[in-house]
């Protein structure tokens, strides 16, 4: 299995207001309106939006509501960028459950919740550079 | 905010053994043994592996176990690579949570979850051609 993700999929309540909330922050989708599914492309993968039961059935789980062990992360370029990028979220909707600060690990971040309540971290990792497309790449060797 | 995710951390209970599970799937990771966070490069953004109940603290949300409505997918380029790549999940310890097999939406997958209930599609999707380092491009326009 090579190692990388090629999509990840949020279930969600309702799948207008989540297309709305990822519009709001600045993304930008090809869907039509009546698709049953968005895709979002994200850097070298894609973001998808479905209905949470259908992907829980699609996924073979069972779903029993709330949060599950995921969180997604947003790597930024400087400290300035998670107070901007947070204050984004915060403008398009999102509950934001942690506020911006210094982290145990010696970067700064925030977190929110988007409307369907999957969590994003907004970080910066002084140890982490990003490529100019954003992409992360690990050192090869600690 | 830019139109990208650095970071996929996935909440696990024993992190050895989700370690080894995603190292029997071929991933190698440069983290330490006693490191309380596990990074695996993951095409241009990063898989980690670290304590549910931490991500759930640091994320600033409740956990009351189970799924919680996200699911990660691997696209291959062929039915006969989602066959091979769904023996290798099964082989490292994988629950099959459903069969391979045609789907709906005109592809074919599978699906598995690693020892810690996150689901993985294993994916042929006809319409996504994967470029040579596995990223996922969608068509500019539909």
């Amino acid at each position: 299995m090579e190692q990388r993700i090629s999509l990840v999929t949020l279930g969600v309540e309702d799948l207008a207001r989540a297309r709305r909330f990822y519009e709001r922050l600045g993304w930008h989708t090809n869907a039509r309106p009546e698709d049953d599914v968005v895709f979002f492309q994200a850097g070298g993968m894609v973001l998808a939006l479905w209905g949470r039961e259908q992907l829980a059935a699609d996924s073979g789980v069972e779903d029993r509501g709330g949060f599950g062990g995921v969180t997604l992360a947003h790597n930024v370029r400087s400290p300035a960028e998670v107070d901007r990028v947070m204050e984004e979220a915060r403008s398009a909707g999102a509950s934001i459950t942690r506020e911006v600060g210094e982290t145990f690990w010696g970067g700064y971040s925030g977190a929110f919740a988007d409307p369907d309540g999957h969590p994003w971290e907004v970080a910066h990792n002084p140890r982490w550079t990003l490529e100019p497309d954003g992409a992360v790449r690990l050192a090869p060797n600690p």
